[in-house]
């Protein structure tokens, strides 16, 4: 094996979705956690940009795929499924292929909700679902954009893993 | 030489084009592949954003410059040459500043062309122009900002190069 | 200590700030250079956006928060602080916890201020705040977006750091 191939590896991972209508009963999630009494996001899934990107760096990471090649369209057993499960399945994916996970960093990009109160929580959530450190950080766009209109939330991840043998 | 000197490096790019106006014969080329029938984009280059960002990433992360610097109007050698050719020159002029690649992750966002069905042969098209793993992904962002109201396609790339001696 | 938990560790960040109004005062910072003559961005601190998202990458990496934890309106006392500034406490705030910094990379994103003359000297001012590789590139975005319609800049970074103890 090459020594390239021992080296960590580094994914990326964007996410976006829109708001749902005005009157529409969607809940927010961002992270794994509830905004109770917020507008929710858009989506067949609940929406959890922070997680789905997540999921994105660590499957690219490895690169074994994508969300969709995952959890799409011809995976009903994963319509529905929550962020959180979402990404529990994608770090034992990316460990039953052979990588240990390192790291994972996330920056949830919008208006709302404010993530700075449960900046903790949600470093907390996402941590325990990978099983691994993720830190969670929040930004907004100066009103700029589509983050900035307030039309949706964006969300941007990168990881970190290592094959396994590295660690051997 | 200082342990952090050591370390691997990471970086970033990002790379944005919009597509020819209704009528053009631009040809749409992403991730090194021919997008038959497709819409194409704008640009000097053949605007494969998958590409370029995959460059900027891995110039970036061996801070040799960008895109503009290796590949701009100063070096008319370059003047239309395909992302393929940028890629494998940049992966070229890593390994001579004295880099080994470990791999790059991109992640393509816009509405079409859909990525999905070709994702494995766009992984291989890539990975074959650096020599190292290359991770290809597709993503959309519900409809909004430019690439949801599909104005143009978006790529962000990052990358892990290690100096050479680190595996000597 | 778990072998992942030695591992380097990537971290994200993204900042966007919007052109002051025509006729302001304000100064342009970027990277922590002054861009005479050009039109500033608006914001309570210096809008330096490829700083603040060097700051969010590294907090990210570490672990430690974001730019509102440490630099946020509780926190009077970096009210009005540059870029450059903001940069160097971040990097001694993630040395301090127990880290070591390895490189940043940022991609600039606008259609003014032109980074290219300036590139190496952007790269060696944020290479001397940070005491570690900092790479700095630009880019546009083909007049799409929030940058490419000229209503601001964006700045996206990524950071490797490794715990100190790996190094030992």
């Amino acid at each position: 094996m090459s020594a390239a191939s021992l080296l960590p590896r580094v994914g990326l991972g964007v996410d976006v979705h829109a708001f749902a209508p005005e009157g529409s009963r969607r809940e927010l999630w961002i992270a794994g956690l509830h905004f109770a009494g917020e507008r929710g996001l858009a989506g067949h899934s609940d929406a959890d940009v922070a997680c789905h990107a997540a999921c994105d760096a660590l499957f690219s990471a490895a690169g074994i795929g994508d969300l969709g090649t995952h959890f799409g369209v011809d995976r009903p057993e994963w319509a529905g499924a929550s962020g959180s499960r979402l990404l529990i399945e994608a770090a034992r994916l990316v460990r039953e292929a052979g990588f240990a996970i390192g790291n994972i960093s996330v920056q949830v990009i919008g208006n709302h909700p404010r993530l700075a109160p449960r900046r903790d929580e949600a470093c907390a959530a996402m941590s325990t679902a990978v099983g691994a450190p993720v830190a969670v950080s929040g930004s907004t766009t100066d009103s700029l954009g589509l983050t900035g209109r307030g039309e949706g939330v964006a969300a941007m991840a990168t990881a970190l893993v290592v094959a396994e043998e590295e660690n051997a």
